[in-house]
Parts: C-alpha cells; structure tokens; sequence
C-alpha cells in the first residue's frame, strides 16, 4: 500500500527538455561514425561503425506501432520506473497501439521469456516511485551461446521493435555485444541502454552522470547532517561514516560537498595506509587541542582497494586461492613485504581478506568493515600518543538505492526513457542514452544516443582481455574535486557541517529541484 | 553555515492552541495537590503539596519582567531549539525587558555558572532547527550536596525567576529534586521540566508523548521504508534494523505501524531467546516456501534485556562483577542454569557482557550487538534445517536525534516552550508541562503543568531505594500495540510494506503535519 506522499508523487509531473514533448516533431541526425581501434572493429564486426546522433526538430512524422522491451539489470537506483513511465508515454505517443514489455527480474526474464505487458495502470502505479520492484531486477548476465540464443528467441518471439536495457557499466557492455549478436543475426532491433547507477561511475564525455545517483546521495547526505548536528551537541563522539559506492569515491565526494565533514578520504588519492590512519589521528589530536572530541569522518566503500600495499596484498592473495585452497598455505606463499603488511591488519581483516571471495575466487571488497578497521588502527595510533576517541560506526547504502526519486531523478529518467523511445522508433541501435547540460535549464539539456562501443577499452576479465566500460573514477583534476580539495583544509577544525535534511517535494524549486552538486 | 532547507525552516511560523497566542490573556488554575504516599512526602518536605494546574481564559494579566534560566540534559532530541524560541517568545510577549539565559552544556553549566543570554538573533538563528548546539547539552546530573549549593548560587546571581529544565525521566526526576531544594531555601523561583526524548519512555496520564520521538522515527521510518523497497526489487537479503530507544520499544512499534515490515519484535513481551530465534527462522522458512528470500525485521534496542533468562543472567552478571574483577572467575561463580545461558551465546556477545560496562559495574545493554547475535543465532538454527539467509544489519540511532523536527515537534514544542513562560509568570514550581490531544486540532490541546512529584515511583538505585520517574514501557494493552498486534501477522508473508518517504515540510498539511501514529 502506498503512504500518502507515494500517493501524491504519482501525480506529480516530470519536466522535460522542450524537443521531448512531441515526439511526432522531432526525429535524430547522424553525427559520423565512432573511430574505433582495430582490436574493436574486429569484435563488432557490425556495429563498429554505428553512428553517434542527436536530437533534432524536424517535419511531421508519422509514427508507427512499436513493440518495445526493457529490462533492469543491477542494483537498483532511484528513477527506474521513471525510465518505463518515459518510454511508455513515448511509444504510445509515437503510436497508440505501442505496447511496453517488462522482462522479469533482469536478463533472466530476457533469456526465459518471462515477462509482462506493462499497460497505463501498471504504469501509473509507480511513477515517481523508488525501487525497480514493478517488474524486478537481477546481476544476470547474458553472456554464454546459449543465452544469447535464448535472448535471440525472446526477442523474435515478442516481435521487439526494441530492447531496452537499463543497468550500470558492466550491463552496458552486455547491451553492446546483443546489439552485435542481433545485428549478426539480421534482426533488426535497436538495442538501448540507459545509463543506471547510483555510483555515477559511468559516465563520459555524453554521459554526465547516471540516474539515482543524485537521490541516493541526498538520502545519504540527510542522514549525514543529521549526524552532524548530533556530533555538535553532543560533542563526545566520532562518527566514522562508510558510504555505498562500490570502487569510485563520486558518493563520497558529493555528500561530503553537501555536508562538509571534518575528513572525507577519496580513494583515488591512492594514499598509503599509514598516512591514512596518521591523517585521522592528526587530526583528532588537533580537534582536541580545541576542545572538541567529536568529529565527522566519510569513507568510500572502495577505499581498501586502492591503498597501494593492500591491493597489492589482494592481487597477490588472488592469484594465490585461485590454486590454494588452505588459508593458512596460502598466507605463507606472500613475499616477505605482504606477510608484513597483512599481518599488520587487525585479525577480522585478515579473515576477511582470506574468507570473503566471489565465486570467482577474488575477495569482495565491498564485505571488509574498512570503517571497523580504520577505527581500530586510529584507536592503536591514539593509544601510543596517550588519547582516546569515542568511534561509532556507521554504513549508508541500502537506504538510498531505492528511495523515492528526487525531481532531478524523476525529470531526468523520465526524458531518458521518451528519448528512448525516439530512438527506438529511429532503429538506432548499440547506443546507450546519453543527456548532457542536465545541472542547467530544461531547454539547454543536449540528448545524444552514443554508440556504446565507442565508451569501450580492454581490460582482463578471469585473466582473459575482454571490452569493457572502464568505470570512470574520480578524476583528481575535475573542478568538483578541486573544489573539494580547496575546502576541505577549513572544514577539519572549524565545524563548517551543513545539513541538507530530507529531500523536498514541494516549495520553492531551489530547494526541490537541485542537481547534484559534483556536476556545478 | 545553513543549507538552503534550514534557512527556509528559519521562517516556519509553528502553530500553537490558540489560549497560547496573547499569554496576557490566560493564567494557570489550579487542580487540587496530589495525593501522594508518605513515602514522598518525607522526601519532597515543601513540595508534596503542589498542585496541578491548567491553562485558562482571564481577564488581562499585567506581565512583570522575568529572568529564565534554560538547559538541555541528556541526548538530544528534534525541537529542543523550539522550547527555547517559546519560552523566549513568550516570556518577552509577558515583559519586553524579559531575559532567557542558556546554560551551557546542561547542567553543568548551572553547577558552574556558564551561561549566555540567548536574545532575539540567538534564538532567531535556530528556530525549527535540530539539535541542542545554541547552548549544547550534557548527562551531567545534579546529585551531591556541592552541587545542589553551586546551582543555588548560581540562580542567585542570575537572579532566575524560573529554571526550565528541558530533559527526559533521569533530569525531570532531577528537576523536582532541584524544586524541593530550592523551596527549603526560601528561594522563589519556578523549576520547570520539559519532557524530552526520543524514546517517549517518559508519560503519564498527561504526558502523551515526549518531543523528538515523532521526529525521530519519522527519520527513522524513512529510512526502513527504503530498506523495504530496496528489498522489495532486490529480492535477496533480510535486513536487521536496530533502533534505538534504550528500554522501551516505543520507537519499534510506531516505526512498524508506519512501515509494515514484516517482523518486529518488542520487548515488552518478554519472550525467550529460543522463540525469538524460532520465530525468525519459521519466517524465514515459509518465506522462502513462497519463493521469498528477503524480510525486513525490526529489533528494539533494549530487546535483549527483556528476555527472562538474559535478563537474569545480566542481573546476576553486574552482582557478582561488583566485587569479583576477574570476569573467568565471575562466570564460574554463575549457576548452572546461567552458565549454559552464557554459554550458549555467540563468543562476542558472552565478552560484551563481561567489558561493556557502565562505571557502576553494570552492564551497557545498548553497547551490545543484539542484531548481530540474532543473526547468528538464526543462522545456525536455519543452517541445522539445511537453509540460509543473506543477512544485512542497520542501527538508526544517531541519524534521528538531531534532524529537523517535524512540523509536529515545530509546533508541539514552541507550545511547550510558550506554555512555560506563562507558568514562569505564575510562579509555579516543581511542575513537568504536558499537553494532550496533541493529534487532534489545535484548539482540543489541552494544557497542564502536572507536579512532578506525582509521576513519582521507588525503585532500587545502586543498591538504595530512590524516587524516581519510573520509564513507561510499551503498554500491552494500549490501543497502539493491540493495533499493530493485530495487523503484524498479516505483514510476515505478504509484503505491505509502507514506505513513508522523507519528512516533508511544504504542501498539504495532511503530509506535512502528521501526529505519530502510536497517538491515534
């Protein structure tokens, strides 16, 4: 049952760039084949070539019945069923016969044929709405033969015009190689993917950012103020604050631009252990030559990973359990500077590193309590120089991921799905949605349908090179950095915290109606 | 600095019952004393007697300068900054040349007289904010006689009309003491108590609800809400959600009647260890029959000393840890039915038991994991029926505290604060102020300054018999409870979810200015 600001986020409605309102009026204009590198053509042999376009005014066209599919592959990020509510108010304005299908729990529902017809009730029921739970979601990938010949099945049998997949890097890439497989195949299908993320770790030079980021973030960002203002009157504690976000640092950089914590560690700063824990210690040895025993401290959930002697400690330790399977064996094959360093962990890391592996054998990152840990070797640093800290812990991630979408998300994931639907109508395919400009006005939004292939690069995947989306890091000399990183010396021992509170719905547009704060 | 949201709160105006907008127009009336045991009477020599009193029309009152003295004790809680505005607001409606001074971090700025006046921009700059930080706050009690003598001569020279102690059962118990002191010095000067906390453990036929709590789990519920949906598209994980709230279950059962989740346990029923983990796994287990591997289960903070046989290890524990240091030889003083409770818990929670400890020996119930012990334990029962579960756990504590107060609070405590400064003016001492009806219109208000006194039990403190303000648990049979006892088992296996959503503060009242829902 809906809560009544559900029921009134079902009515409210999504503003659009001007082009999008009547789809019949506008069409898209080629903008030249992507140059790829050999090694790429010579995987997509037939779609290599695809066009990169844009959206144009043009004379009356007359739209045609479409059958269209989509999907949501991945963690969910808020906007989601706004993707769906855009692409079936686009294709049902295209034609009115247009029919939107919903596959079931991600590329399973693809590949098993499980899906349902997603009408105007079934529309109207979560617009505006957090979750992907109108038709699920799953980490499901398309990737052996007969997958692919499945999906093929599926999408013959559904009679799809186009198949929309909504996911992160990885689900992108997955788009790529069906796009590649169907145009092999002689099916002519667009296949779309719509950038989905609350990581914002796909981005490129189209692609400013990803739907739900900037929701899971204010979600974030309210819980961190409000911790803020807590520390502040409380005065006894710190509060060490893990946020969701997988290896790229742009969660924490966005709260922390939000909130102005004392300390936010980027992990793409690539500091060495030792400078970390010396950072907080400093730092909490100043703040109590002021009197204040309390502070603020954001973490990047990928933070472990990028310290240099402990991912080379995993790298190692990887290649090691791929063949060993005794623990204790495995520890004594490291070299003599890993068997330091790993030793130097407290004793739950060292299990973890050793008993939270994939299935692939690789230790999963997102499962070691770096806030534990780093509170745990701050606390012995303390120790040695007499002082003592009150820690509390805390992990921000599920809470933001299905959320109700803020208006930035809602408006923007409603104009991705009817450009969507234009792109499905134009028989473009390979392309993932692509909308720049989204931080300013409606009108100066620029809609791009960029081949996904042009995004890819070679990385090894299970010791084999494949193509791939790299996931886009934080760049150090991006002005939202600099920005931070010019702040952030005021922010360690005056109290700069701000506290954004919950996300608004209603009121004055500068409060409801932001975009996120790293793309200003 | 302010964010865009809190600047915008600055300007909210709360609504109050309208007896309270011209306080030259009202004065207090009397109720007949309270009849209280000898017990009391022995104790409380000069106050015992004290009436209560309820707000009435009059004809007009001349308003005479007053000086009131405030401080915050304990944790904070959403709207703290509103009793303030009130008592200032009204005060100086009584007397232009009115003063309200703010003791610095609780009591212990009375004890050593830090104080500053809190003027018109002071209290300006906090209105409808969260958090006690204009004059911060402390868990400092007064107790020894030094004490009592330093907070006299401090009322001295500020000259205090009125001492307005804004805090929860510990400091209203504190204030009446303050009170009784104060009279037997011939001292005349109004001590006053506002009841404040989270936990809404401190009420009483008046006293409906303490201030923050709807704040708080309406924080708190958006929060578990997010979790629901998220688990909703997921489909993959049971999520563990602790919530603070010391003993009572309070925020438990109004968070659960706002969000549905499919398990909640309260501590007030008093159940074993092995039904609460049998109850976990048995939803657990028919979930999973209908194809369902995700839950939401809510645990109250104080959950595990409520279980009989924990409850009574835990005694035993802090009797015989008050002479015994060693803690191997403490739990080989255990007897045999304890010994195999203590063992039968997981390793970390039997050392929790034995360190965590408050500096009277005691153990610190809220420092132990309860949700990471269920877990295990659930774990292994569903391991002995061949199955798993995905478990994630949350603790919502601190994010609730200090966040915005809700339009409810806003209001509730503005009422509160201006309602004091007419029993300042009445001369009135040795009072808690309590409003009723407060989720009907505003006019149904109902206004009483009740004497303290009268809220008053004995209970074993440190080993002696001490008068205190007993903690209102969850009432069994109230109709909040019967409510949600009556709904939860619809809960476990469908999935009626409610997903609240952030606190909003502009639009539709029926949004904006919603009661707690265990008032209704």
């Amino acid at each position: 049952m809906l809560s009544a600001l559900q029921q009134k986020r079902l009515s409210y409605k999504p503003s659009v760039p001007p082009l999008l309102n009547d789809l019949s009026a506008v069409s898209l204009e080629p903008d030249g084949p992507s140059n790829l590198p050999d090694k790429l053509c010579k995987i997509f042999v037939k779609t290599h070539d695809l066009h990169k376009h844009t959206i144009k005014k043009s004379r009356k066209v007359d739209g045609r019945k479409l059958i269209v599919g989509a999907l949501f592959s991945g963690g969910q990020a808020p906007g989601g069923h706004n993707v769906l509510a855009g692409l079936f108010d686009g294709i049902t304005q295209i034609h009115p016969h247009s029919r939107l299908i919903g596959f079931i729990d991600g590329a399973g529902g693809l590949i098993e044929n499980k899906c349902k017809t997603l009408d105007a009730a079934a529309i109207d029921s979560v617009r505006n709405q957090g979750g992907f739970d109108l038709i699920g979601a799953s980490r499901i990938k398309i990737e052996t033969e007969e997958q692919f010949e499945a999906a093929e099945k599926t999408v013959r049998e559904q009679r799809l015009d186009a198949l929309v997949i909504i996911g992160g890097d990885d689900s992108n890439t997955n788009a790529a190689f069906l796009a590649e497989f169907f145009a092999a195949k002689g099916l002519s299908i667009s296949v779309i993917g719509v950038p989905k993320t609350i990581d914002a770790d796909l981005r490129s030079d189209e692609i400013e950012i990803s739907f739900g980021f900037d929701s899971a973030c204010k979600t974030y960002s309210e819980m961190i103020g409000n911790i803020e203002r807590d520390a502040l009157s409380s005065k006894k504690y710190y509060h060490f604050i893990k946020l969701m976000g997988r290896s790229a640092s742009h969660i924490a950089l966005e709260c922390a631009l939000a909130t102005c914590p004392n300390l936010t560690l980027i992990s793409e700063e690539k500091r060495g252990l030792a400078q970390i824990v010396k950072e907080i210690a400093d730092l909490i040895e100043e703040r109590k030559k002021l009197g204040k025993n309390y502070g603020v401290i954001l973490l990047p959930e990928g933070l472990i990973e990028f310290i240099p002697e402990i991912k080379e400690l995993i790298t190692l330790l990887n290649q090691i359990l791929a063949k060993e399977t005794d623990t204790d064996a495995a520890v004594k094959q490291l070299g003599e500077e890993q068997k330091a360093v790993f030793f130097s962990l407290p004793e739950k890391i060292q299990q973890q590193l050793l008993s939270e592996r994939d299935p692939h054998g690789n230790v999963q990152v997102a499962k070691i309590e770096t806030e534990l840990f780093l509170i745990e070797l701050v606390g012995k640093e303390l120790e040695q120089r007499n002082l003592k800290f009150n820690p509390v812990h805390h992990y921000f991630g599920y809470e933001g991921r299905a959320c109700l979408p803020s208006n930035f998300d809602a408006n923007y994931c409603y104009a991705l799905g009817k450009f969507g639907a234009l792109v499905a109508r134009e028989k473009v395919t390979g392309v993932i949605l692509a909308i720049q400009h989204v931080s300013r006005s409606l009108a100066e939004w620029e809609l791009t349908a960029v081949p996904i292939v042009s995004l890819m690069d070679f990385e090894m995947r299970a010791g084999k090179e494949k193509p791939v989306i790299a996931k886009a890091l934080v760049d150090l000399e991006s002005p939202a950095y600099l920005r931070f990183a010019q702040k952030r010396g005021g922010w360690k021992l005056d109290d700069a915290y701000q506290m954004p509170g919950p996300m608004q719905f209603f009121g004055d547009a500068e409060i409801t109606d932001s975009a996120p704060l790293t793309l200003k």
